[in-house]
This record gives C-alpha cells, sequence and structure tokens, in this order.
C-alpha cells in the first residue's frame, strides 16, 4: 500500500468451468475459495509490480502473470490503443486516455492447477479490482476481455468459461468468443460439492486428448443436453438439471485422467446430487444438490472415495454465488 | 362418419423443426397451415380405414400411412402388448386393455415434402383426436411415441423434433430420444414468416449430404448458440434470439439444395426478421420477427427473391402457436 494512492482489497472466487455438457460456454461461480488481492492505483505510473504472499512460487513479471496481463491488457485500453485482436474497443472510448500504473499483492489460495479457475480468479480480481479504484469505467464483458489475456499466459488459450462467471456471479454462458457474447443466467438455487484430489492434470494436456472431430450423433445428444440444462436453470426445474448433466464426449475421454472417477459419481449421485463432473479439465469433481445438507453428504462420500483410495483431498461446499468477485469489507474500513 | 360411434374433427398444425442451431432437437409449431383430420372411434373393431380427400395420391394402407403407422402403435399399447422397442409403455397400463378400430379422413392442407411437417401433422392430428375421443387416457409423450411411428413411415427416422411441437405447441426440446425426454418451452411471442418454393427436397436426401463427424471447435460454437436460443426465449430476449439463430454445421451443406436460400436469408434480415434458416430439412425457409407488420414485409422480401428466380412458391405469416393441434370447433357443434 502506497500514502495517498486508491487501494482495495478483493475477494475473488473459485468458479466451476464446462458443467458437464456445456463444454468451452458454460460456468458457475462458487462462494468459497477465494483468491485475496490488494490492489494498488499508481496514477501517471506505467508500472505493475506484482507480490505474491502465497507459496506457489508464480511468476511476478506482469507478462508472464495471468493477473499482470490482464491489466496490461487494461493499461493498453486506458491508453487508447486498440485491444487484443477481434475484439474492438470499447465504441466511443467512454473516458479520456490515461497511464495508471498497478501494484498488486496476491495471496493466493485457490491451488493452480486444481480446475476450479485459479488463474481465472487472478485475472478477474485485479482486473474488478482496477476498474472500482477507476470508478467504473469498464463494462463488465469489457473486464472479461482484460482477463482472457489472463487465461492466455496460463494455458495458451483466451477462454472465458472462468472468467465470465467470476465476474458475472451465477452461470454464464458464453454464446461466442470472438465476437464475445456473454449471456448471465440467474443463480439457480443449487448448492455444490467440490472435491479437489491432489493430483495435477494440466489443462494443456486436458486439451490435447480430446479428439478434433466427434460424431455428429454424439454432439447432437450433447446440445439437446446443453438446451435442457439452460432450460431447467431458468425454468428452477431441479430434475431437468439433473438429467441434462450428460456429458457422451469430454468426460469419457478426461476422466481417464481422473483416478476414482467414476465410484465418485456414483456414490455422490447415490448420496442424493442431481449430477455433476469434471469440474474445467480436472482434477476437481463437482456436483450439485437441491439442499445443502444432501451437498455435505455428497461432499462426505467424495471424501470417503479418496481416502479409501489414500489420495489427499479438499472439498468445498457452498451455494452457486450469485455475485463474483467482491471487495473484502474488513480492508475498506482499515482504509477509510 | 359412421352413425353412433363417436366422432371429431381436428386441425393438426405445421411445425418448423430445427430452428438453426437445434438441429434434431428443436421445434415450434405454427398456427397455420393445418391438416383437417375427422377421425371416427369404432369400438371393439381392429380394422383401420383411411381416405383422403386432397390431391397428394398418398397410400392408404394403415402401415403405409404415416397417421395409419400411428393409430397403429397406438393400438398394440390399447390392447396391452409392449409399444415399439426401446420406450417402455405407460407403467402401470392407466387402462383397461380394449381393441378399438378408426376409421379416418385426412384432407391434407400441408404440402408433403415442403419442410414444415407435413407428415408429423398427418401422424400428431391422429393419435390426438383419437386420444380425445379415448377419455384422454394416454399422455402428451406416450402421444409423440405413437405418432413417431408415423414419422418413422414417412423418412425411416423415429424422429419426434416436428411431432413434439404439433402436440405440444409452442416451442419444444427433445433432450433426449432414447429414452424420449420432452422439455416443453412457452411460446416466445414471436411472428414466423415461412416460404415454400415449389421444389423438392427428400428428407432422406437431406440426412445424407450430412457428415458423420464434424469439428469439436464448430459443436462448441453449435451448443453456444442453442444455449442463447434457449435462454433468450426463456427470457424474452429478442436480441439474443437473433444473435443465436445461426447454425455453422448443417446449414452451410444443406442451402446447397435451396435455390435463392443466401439472398432470401440477406433480404429477410434487411427487412427487419431476427433471425431464421432452413425449416426441418427445407426446402422451406423461415423467418422470425418482433412484430406481424415486420413478418408481412419479411414475406413480401421472401416472395421477391423467388418471383425473381421463376419459381412458384407460398408463403405463411404466423405467430408462434402456443397450442398444438386443436379441435374444429365447427365441426363438433355440427355433430352434438
Amino acid at each position: 500500500m502506497i500514502p495517498d494512492c486508491p487501494s482495495i482489497r478483493v475477494l475473488s472466487p473459485a468458479t466451476v468451468a464446462n458443467m458437464v455438457c456445456g463444454f468451452d460456454v458454460l460456468g458457475f461461480c462458487l462462494d468459497e475459495p477465494t483468491d485475496v488481492m490488494t490492489l494498488t492505483l499508481l496514477p501517471g505510473a506505467t508500472s505493475i509490480t506484482i507480490r505474491h504472499t502465497d507459496g506457489f512460487d508464480l511468476p511476478c513479471d506482469p507478462a508472464l502473470n495471468v493477473a499482470g496481463a490482464a491489466l496490461l491488457a487494461m493499461q493498453e485500453e486506458l491508453a487508447g490503443k486498440p485491444p487484443f485482436a477481434g475484439c474492438p474497443p470499447e465504441t466511443p472510448l467512454a473516458f479520456a486516455p490515461r497511464q495508471v500504473g498497478f501494484e498488486l499483492v496476491i495471496e493466493k489460495r485457490i491451488k493452480p492447477g486444481s480446475g476450479v479457475g485459479s488463474s481465472a480468479a487472478s485475472a478477474a480480481g485485479a482486473v474488478v479490482a482496477a476498474n472500482i479504484l477507476l470508478g467504473g469505467i469498464f463494462s463488465r464483458e469489457a473486464l472479461v476481455r482484460f482477463a482472457m489475456c489472463g487465461e492466455k499466459v496460463a494455458s495458451g488459450v483466451k477462454h472465458a468459461d472462468n472468467i465470465a462467471p467470476c465476474i458475472y456471479g451465477g452461470v454464464t454462458l458464453i454464446r461466442s468468443i470472438f465476437p464475445l457474447d456473454i449471456v448471465a443466467l440467474p443463480a439457480p438455487s443449487l448448492y455444490a460439492s467440490v472435491v479437489h484430489p491432489q493430483i495435477e492434470v494440466r489443462t494443456a494436456d486436458a486439451r490435447q486428448i480430446l479428439m478434433e472431430k466427434v460424431l455428429l450423433r454424439d454432439a447432437i445428444r450433447q446440445w439437446g443436453n446443453i438446451a435442457g440444462l439452460v432450460a431447467g436453470i431458468l425454468q428452477a426445474d431441479h430434475s431437468l438439471i439433473g438429467r441434462s448433466l450428460e456429458d457422451v464426449l469430454i468426460e469419457p475421454v478426461r476422466k481417464i485422467l481422473i483416478p476414482g472417477f467414476d465410484r465418485v459419481k456414483e456414490s455422490c449421485l447415490s448420496a442424493g446430487a442431481l449430477g455433476g463432473g469434471i469440474s474445467g479439465s480436472g482434477p476437481s469433481i463437482f456436483m450439485l444438490s437441491a439442499t445443502r445438507s444432501t451437498a455435505l453428504s455428497v461432499a462426505e462420500a467424495m471424501g470417503t472415495v479418496y481416502r479409501d483410495l489414500g489420495i489427499d483431498f479438499h472439498t468445498y461446499v457452498g451455494p452457486i454465488a450469485s455475485s463474483g468477485v467482491r471487495v473484502d469489507p474488513t480492508y475498506e474500513h482499515a482504509v477509510l
């Protein structure tokens, strides 16, 4: 924190991408865990300095850090330069071009590589915090565009299926990525159970094992399911949500990277979960349930499987969060 | 009509399957045109006799006629026999097994091969009419199963994307065909314009030119669009509906069978349509508009293209109908 420079602390939550049948387009926001990010704005500066207070040994060079890359993209647009290819700047530019620097302190609590949007949380948290300090000059869609530059640093791909729910909250649909078209769906009244077995699945590996072509027949089944899932969410039809949480394309391939996947799924359904599957590219597995108590039983069932397998794990249980990145009220009070 | 035997007349409407991005799973119901079907129930009989008062020279053998095949499937279940493979009978059987025969007079007004669910209208109209005369013992889902046997006679495939909207009205999603899972969506407040150029596209041909495999990348774009379309319908977001009416998989292949397709689409969008595409497997083309007056202008634009091309055509304009097969009130009065 630098005296006289505006500063803020945000909590940037974990997210679940894909939602089984919504590969690359659907995602939802969790309440916990969150990264804790403290950002200071340096008017007139151009520097971005990043410090990590966690033990993950992530790079602090802004161009190599997901939060840094997101802030760099925002800096470019702030300076009036066109943003990354394919996405036109806000038209007309809603503000006078300016130079600002950032000092960012990240306490990463969402373990990188866990499959619950760790990189997205850093990228989204940074730009949401910056936008608040800038007086909210950017739209949420613009913030997603900036944060996508962070995702590119993390995985080589500018995807938005974790970024969008992290910023919008609830459930989000990326109808189209080029041009970017985000559809915010209200958070259904459902509880998520997430288990993170302590094994590594690299996003790049999880992408590589997918086939480039799929059977049209399977694709039709998949889009029947995603249509059913969206209808179920909007009509608050839990049974329909459960029936639609089926993935005939990605899960059969990717689950081989996750030990115990079939057993976890089976025992969660027995414990009352509506359905679920791989979170993002794994190794985390998520399940949705109608009540918190069922979600707690489901998390217990997840834990039992990994205890039996002798694999360390963490579980989280909480509602689908209706809001994304949120200001840490404790910090606001400390500053004012 | 046979004295003392219960009899009814129904109007069975045209339907639009696929809805651009919802290949094989979405469909909606039109107000017009309708087939006019007069059905008489013959208690204790087993015969099905069919007579056509139109000039289409369709087969009258029940096993070869779409309405007849649907009634045969219903007769089997009425007699307590299990229905067609993969679809279990209503459990428990909600009625005492019985034998009934049917006499059906069909005035076909929906031209076969036009791409607006002509065969579905006959199959659906027959079983809805029969169910009314039987006191409504069958669920709508059971009626869809019977009518699908009619579709099989017409095209060799038991599909339900015309049948379901014809029976349920509004927009329907076939989330899954085996097992059958139909999701009824409310009819959005939109007007359809349909043009039927007088050329022939056989459903079987239109199926044959499709690739068995598609790029995963394209499939993802397609399911982003269907998710957007369902969200747009349920949230009454016309702009989202318009943006989502995009088909990167089927339309690019099938449109080559329809002369003037690109010109029609372009001029309809210029006339204010939200979007649209091939109806079913063609050759009809449909467009959706926010108001009736826009839908009329759109139909005019469609007509202009085919007049220029020297191809005969018919156009229809009407709302997405919230009800499917309906009883003809004129006939009821005449009988009672």
